[in-house]
């Protein structure tokens, strides 16, 4: 089977996730965001691309039971009910509810997968869940998707990609064929073992660090917290029960 | 001094290049042949687009001592001269001459660099040469452009460009500024220290040897075989004299 990894959106086509498992990963924070929310019992997340897109969508569903959610340069949208720090998706906030979700780099890349036969959101959080489900998937090709940072490589994303490449490897005793991007990230990830520094000093992650968002630093790089392994299906992540078969 | 890398040509816009030194990688083999050229006493090399922009220069230059090269899906342009082998770039054929180049992935790479102070080649041929006038340059800011093989990361490149980096980390002693590319690079470089192997089992290198030019990934993986620092300015890469101050 062919695992190949790409370290940004712009780099996937729609032939490349065609017919494919796509594994989006935007470690800070969009992919951890979503985790957490369904670990913690959201009934849906909807991601959309523009601000204007989640506020054309809001009137359209039940607003008691609909939260808005995301940010633009690290910081909440205005006017919306929650920001992306995986922190705030607690189950007193988000059990039960549907939320839209617009982030500057997750939710784009979610967007470009859309030709996949399913898109698997991945961080940290649920390695070794999304692993487990990844395999038990039998997919005919699996494209890991780094979202990356403002349209360049993003070494939070290129790092959590490999490990998840070295495991699906060790999963499917290396029976996989990767292309140059995932050999270079599981090397990677190999030697960048702590990975708490890998978070903490990556551009994205100092930036946000100075935006006061230190504590999801170090929320997103918690190795295997969570069960929850959210599924894209026709635009919609629904919960946790989805990634369960 | 900021050190940024960038895995392909994609990445880097005119504000990335402006004013600073960009470094193109394509060992594969635009960079490498570029360099044996220089080393091999070429006058001039023409890097261009595509085959219909080097068709349209020759009739402008000198025929006798003008040289047509370059290659398109690995092989040698028909009705051009040369392909885009560095051996064959060999003092007997390419001393004192203009080559008028078209590749791939590198030549475009050096496109996009045109708003740069000056577009250094750079490959494992001439690395420490290729630092050593970098150091010397002073240069405001340094951009590692690899080059990537048709639009994606290729890791030939990036191991290259990663022990550049690690390279001018030590010449100026750690008083760089990286970015997440040249980061996971420099780990990676240091990681995978056998060059020769990293060549051949790239995804360009298999299918180079499939198309016959296994030697091609000896030569290109022979660290510092070369002096001559190729050097671009205003389209035009001169002589191995050009690099030399």
């Amino acid at each position: 089977m062919e695992l190949s990894l790409y370290t940004k959106a712009a780099e996937i086509s729609e032939a490349h996730a065609k017919g494919k498992h796509v594994v989006v990963i935007d470690v800070l924070r969009a992919s951890s965001t979503i985790v957490a929310a369904s670990e913690n019992g959201v009934d849906r997340i909807i991601p959309v691309a523009t601000v204007e897109d989640a506020k054309r969508l809001l009137p359209t569903l039940d607003r008691k039971s609909t939260l808005l959610g995301g940010e633009r340069e690290g910081n909440k949208i205005e006017g919306f009910d929650l920001g992306n720090s995986p922190i705030e998706y607690s189950p007193d906030t988000v059990a039960g509810k549907t939320v839209i979700l617009s982030t500057s780099n997750g939710t784009v890349a979610i967007a470009s997968s859309a030709p996949a036969k399913e898109i698997v959101i991945a961080s940290f959080l649920n390695l070794t869940a999304a692993v487990a489900y990844l395999v038990s998937a039998r997919p005919k090709g699996v494209v890991v998707l780094c979202a990356g940072n403002l349209g360049q490589l993003a070494i939070e994303d290129f790092v959590c990609g490999g490990l998840l490449v070295d495991r699906m490897d060790r999963a499917t005793r290396a029976r996989l064929t990767l292309n140059d991007g995932a050999v270079a990230a599981r090397t990677l990830a190999v030697a960048m073992t702590d990975i708490g520094d890998v978070v903490r000093n990556s551009t994205h992650g100092r930036k946000l660090a100075g935006l006061g968002f230190a504590a999801d630093l170090e929320f997103c790089a918690c190795l295997d917290k969570c069960s929850a392994v959210p599924v894209a299906v026709d635009g919609r992540i629904a919960g946790r029960e989805a990634g369960r078969r």
